[in-house]
């Protein structure tokens, strides 16, 4: 079945620092019109970020559009058009201070399809080493870092305290990778 | 460690039709201002759907933000101040064409905090029967409807072509929650 929706035309909405705005008119598969309000964003790295003794290392962050403080693995925004592979190295040092020996990708998921252009490219991290920053995140970044094992994970997820999609996609794809060994 | 960031002002970008924006001027915790742009969704619901088999239902519809067709778990917005669960089961079935005996809540996840306050609340749905729809979505919705083995799941989380974030942020809730039992 060919799903494709056609775009009709295109007003630009908002251009901002983030994202950027704008509606489509598009033709559906039946031939009706129909709009859609599409949020730009440059995309993002994340990390699963293994130790030598199986556990995650995440951070918690105050994030204004929740109005919460809450726990997620290591991201950030792509730089222009940077390397995802590089974006993700660079901001597991600036929010947690390790560096990784290896890495391996494991995904890249659209977070919110429905209105929104952003993908994010997850990598696993293992060999992991303190480097001096203590990460901590850069100038206008707050950031606390924590080390949990997977077990504690897995019960933040089941009391619902590990609530960012992103986290628990990347972490759905590091133990479906695993179970494959 | 106290992150919180206070509104010192707002400012309206947009009111639509499935989302607003708006730019906020924040004091961070270190007393320096910064700008957050935000992209209010009123929510949605979404449904890990068992079959008596193990087997999971998806979802394929076109997602004119990234321009391609996803497969998803069932998931729908919202409707004002409706219960969610009474939109999981209303898109279960508009878009599946099934009804379940029982539903479990899995978790609430915030799809992309670090611009949007979009929450989605995710359910296990199990003793699944048909209706007489046959699904595929209202009026302007067109969805293909596709039963796969976990194990397929599984495969198509590995070859990245499962990509949708609210669906393995849902299967890594739901396997969790398994894994417990």
């Amino acid at each position: 079945m060919d799903l494709t929706e056609k775009t009709v035309s295109t007003e630009v909405i908002y251009q901002g620092n983030i994202i950027d705005v704008r509606k489509e008119t598009v033709q559906l598969p039946n031939g009706a019109l129909s709009q859609r309000e599409i949020v730009a964003h440059s995309g993002a790295a994340a990390v699963v970020a293994l130790t030598e003794e199986g556990r995650l290392v995440l951070v918690r962050q105050y994030r204004k559009a929740v109005e919460k403080a809450l726990w997620e693995i290591p991201a950030g925004k792509l730089d222009g058009p940077e390397d995802p592979l590089e974006c993700a190295k660079r901001e597991l040092a600036e929010e947690t201070g390790y560096q990784a020996e290896k890495w391996t990708k494991l995904t890249s998921i659209y977070t919110t399809p429905g209105f929104s252009d952003e993908v994010i490219h997850i990598f696993l991290a293992t060999g992991l080493t303190p480097d001096d920053s203590g990460g901590g995140g850069d100038e206008d970044e707050f950031v606390e870092v924590g080390i949990f094992s997977q077990e504690e994970i897995r019960a933040k997820i089941r009391s619902g305290e590990l609530s960012d999609a992103k986290s628990l996609a990347g972490l759905c794809a590091f133990w479906v990778a695993e179970g494959e060994k």
